[in-house]
């Protein structure tokens, strides 16, 4: 169905340029247009091959905002479609200062010694801003992005979370689709980011400091929530003790939490990320997790979800963005929050009278 | 800009029996139409003069779910309006033995000695299906109910919390029309409906018991950063002791949230509603609330806010309810669904492709 809407996207083109004199210009247009193709095509097949340049470009065009550019990224991503969907994707959050890079960094060598090919991606909404608070600096993975088989990517600079989400989730089916079969999500431990992320990936992993000031722990518990397993990273020396302690900490307040549907228990365990220590049993329990999940056929569904939840998600962004970016919505909203303030009607009667507006617009 | 939408309704129905051969039905339908205005006209001119039967009967058609009652409410609605307004909205509530029926009917018999006209309303959404859990039982307040200056309604039944906003909302207002210059509006400890309550009132109280199992705690603490007063309730006998420790307890837990919009810092209180210890205080706290708010131009604003809150609200569901419902967008969805699940396609193509077909149904 996608495929043939496609078609006729292209055929409307065509459909265009047929209809006006068939000027110098209009036949540079599908020259131009065929060219574009053959490109798309090259591309998506080198991509499929799992060379990384086209990999990159293939995601710059799915991060780009221009039309021509969205055309040609639908066109890799439906063809690269049927060859995605087979990695583990991992999500991985935490404050700023909890380690993250690093526990990237050697967890992702740990995972390439294993044979492995691992994709690094971002959602830091906040990176259009400051211009890539994570991620941005490669320097900061020098020795995984020297790697043949890892590919890292900053966040995708965007507007909106919706649409840094939007950018991630089709640059992991890029990224399967060339080969990468662990992805990682980094996310900051801050705002919305993490519940993103957590409905993107398989398996969520929160990274922990032992006796960090938890003021904002309040903040935290939806987060803990949805953590598959918590990690405490810095268990080492003098930390040691204190991350022991940190560790039933967590277990007991994991108890709390009602069971997931999953049915997996969430665990604790401790890492040294600088020490390359307790990264491999973070990967064993991962690999536990998978397993089960793939068994007791949560795994599946839960991805199912996830596609839904984005369907749903994108139209009911899209539904309001045609409403309220309506020029004559937008100057008829304004009259009737002013006929609400000076008490002349209410908010429900006023929604009706925009929404009968709408219809007939 | 209201009214004249309200006349085109009206002119509508005489334009739809001018068209046709003026026929005995046609007549009568005009008549009937003229007395169901004249009916309007009475029982707004009722209420206007405080008349509790009025009220009621108005109230019950903001409830109906009939075309013509639904129209005969909002007539009444916008005949209110300019009345309305001008009481103070304290939304009430916590989990269920915390003896909000009690606190409600000692807290109204105080408001009532001072001279205040008291209405007290339930959001409650579980209602409908449990047939009235709270208020529901009006001997529950026995005392109040008997008072010619207190009105006390039950929530009104309906399919969604976004039924029983809109409901409780429009009653709020007759409410105020009516001369009730305290609204209370009651709900229960559970799920979304104090985050309704809290954005249709002014002040928002929560009742807590000294000591109670606090594995609610996690959930609870959303609840806690809305409220204005915390009430321990019950701190009486031997529960005086816990009631204090819990006083220093919650105050302390209250300074970690960020401050309000309001300026206002949330106090922590100590009640008896059974022996009427610590009553004229929580309303003197009221007092001073409102007072504040109103000189530094948050009361105002803070309104202001709740009506475009509901305002966009109201249009959000309604968009979403015209896509999802549609007959033709429903068969749609589940194969684009499917295609998803097939790997054929990704959400945001779907979506993309649903949109359009709206479009042009």
């Amino acid at each position: 169905m996608a495929k043939s809407t496609n078609k006729s996207a292209l055929s409307q083109h065509k459909g265009i340029s047929a209809s006006e004199n068939v000027s110098d210009s209009a036949a540079e247009r599908i020259k131009n247009l065929r060219k574009r193709k053959q490109n798309t095509t090259t591309l998506l097949q080198q991509l499929l091959n799992g060379n990384k340049t086209a990999l990159g470009k293939a995601i710059t065009l799915v991060e780009s905002n221009q039309v021509k550019h969205q055309q040609q990224a639908s066109e890799i991503i439906e063809g690269a479609l049927a060859s995605a969907g087979k990695s583990i994707r991992i999500g991985i959050t935490g404050v700023p200062g909890v380690g993250k890079s690093t526990f990237i960094e050697t967890f992702g060598s740990h995972l390439l010694k294993l044979g492995k090919k691992v994709a690094v991606l971002a959602v830091d909404p906040s990176s259009s801003i400051s211009k890539g608070s994570i991620l941005g600096d490669k320097t900061r993975m020098e020795n995984l992005v020297k790697e043949n088989h890892a590919f890292i990517r900053p966040s995708p600079s965007g507007d909106s979370l919706g649409g840094v989400a939007r950018k991630t989730r089709e640059s992991i089916i890029l990224c399967e689709a060339a080969g990468f079969d662990v992805i990682l999500i980094e996310t900051v431990g801050v705002g919305q980011s993490e519940t993103t992320v957590h409905s993107m990936t398989d398996f969520f992993l929160l990274l922990k400091l032992a006796g960090a000031g938890d003021e904002l722990q309040g903040i935290k518990r939806g987060i803990m929530e949805m953590a598959d397993a918590i990690v405490i990273n810095k268990a080492d020396g003098e930390n040691l003790k204190p991350a022991k302690n940190a560790k039933l900490e967590f277990k007991r307040a994991l108890q709390l939490y009602p069971a997931k549907g999953s049915t997996w228990k969430p665990e604790v365990l401790m890492s040294s990320a600088l020490y390359n220590e307790g990264i491999a049993a973070v990967w064993d329990l991962i690999e536990s997790f998978e397993k089960n999940t793939k068994k007791n056929g949560y795994f599946e569904q839960n991805r199912k979800q996830q596609s839904k939840f984005w369907l749903l998600q994108t139209i009911n962004e899209q539904l309001k963005q045609s409403f309220y970016q309506n020029p004559e919505i937008k100057v008829a909203l304004e009259e009737q929050l002013q006929e609400i303030f000076d008490q002349k009607t209410t908010p429900f009667i006023a929604a009706k009278q925009l929404l009968e507006k709408y219809s007939k617009l």
